[in-house]
């Protein structure tokens, strides 16, 4: 069958546990019949993987802000156009693990007011939003300690402290309202099996 | 002292000779003691360096049109924060081996009819424009035998051929004609010393 997909996004604060979610949708709907592509960003493509590598690794002063959403935007570009589109176009259903609106929320709020900046780049660039997105709301000293509890080189968004990230689920809260035909809001701070029961709940009636 | 520099770039098809033409401008002017600092695009800061490699190195279809300008973008905002700037603020004049121009041509001409993107993007992201635009006319063919003498692993955008090297040099004397404030045609047909002695004399011109 070749048609139009379901494009799924999951945003949230560092430690919310939407990559688990993510994951754990992903076994769902497999185990439905359904074809998936699990994906996540920055990344998701081979070029955009190398690009993520360029951006996260290192100093965190190495790019400026600006230059850092010009390498995001350029790693979403060849996301879209390799993993996702093609993927849609045959009909799956694509999860993936972060998109625009994280940029919207960590270049746009933590590194100065760019989100006007964020916006006009995706209106001239990148154009789509995913059909569904799933924000996975929690406090955020809950989700701190969750997300300090993993290793990785990858460190420079997770040493945003506290404060930050409060102003980043304030921030995920205003875009679910702003955009509030397409995102629908989980309390994370439950257990696992309950956030993934909300998540399987939503995600169905989109398909159906 | 301190103040506002010269900003100087080279544009030209590959093989022009703008390069040498170029680092016979910086020892000349240094020579008159003047603090010059010669740099170079895709690449001239650490950043843009990196980004230049992602881009130059590999299959010519690693990268869509879209997603390469994206990258020579962010490669020229870094190079442009991380070096131009801070030497023009220090009264240094900057000669750079292309600048946005070639972007304009390469991407915009030669990967679909992409100009009105660069535009925009140049506009939105970068914005600043050189003072003062050196273009090194010459014979494709000419410039093509010169080209194909040099080694390299770059050689994604020499293996053009003639006649989009032909449709480039139509397009950069459009732009020499458009932006016909800040460009300077020179011949580069004739021997390096009378190209020379050409963008010494304009370049004097605009220093005093």
């Amino acid at each position: 069958m070749t048609g139009q997909g379901l494009f799924l996004t999951f945003e949230g604060i560092d430690g919310s546990g939407k990559s688990t979610q993510a994951r754990r949708l992903a076994e769902f709907l497999r185990a439905q019949g359904r074809e998936v592509v699990l994906t996540r960003e920055p990344g998701g493509s081979p070029g955009a993987e190398e690009i993520r590598r360029l951006v996260l690794e290192g100093d965190p002063d190495r790019w400026s802000a600006e230059t850092e959403i010009l390498l995001f935007t350029a790693a979403r570009r060849d996301h879209l156009e390799r993993t996702i589109e093609p993927a849609l176009d045959a009909g799956k259903v694509v999860i993936c693990d972060r998109f625009a609106d994280s940029t919207r929320m960590y270049q746009g709020l933590s590194r100065g007011d760019l989100r006007g900046l964020v916006d006009r780049l995706h209106a001239l660039m990148i154009k789509r939003e995913p059909d569904l997105t799933l924000l996975i709301d929690m406090d955020p000293d809950t989700g701190l300690s969750r997300a300090k509890g993993r290793q990785g080189s990858e460190e420079r968004f997770e040493d945003f402290g506290p404060d930050l990230q409060r102003r980043m689920r304030a921030g995920f809260l205003a875009l679910a309202n702003e955009f509030s035909d397409r995102f629908r809001v989980i309390d994370g701070g439950r257990d696992m099996d309950s956030v993934a029961a909300d998540v399987t709940d939503i995600v169905m009636q989109a398909l159906r």
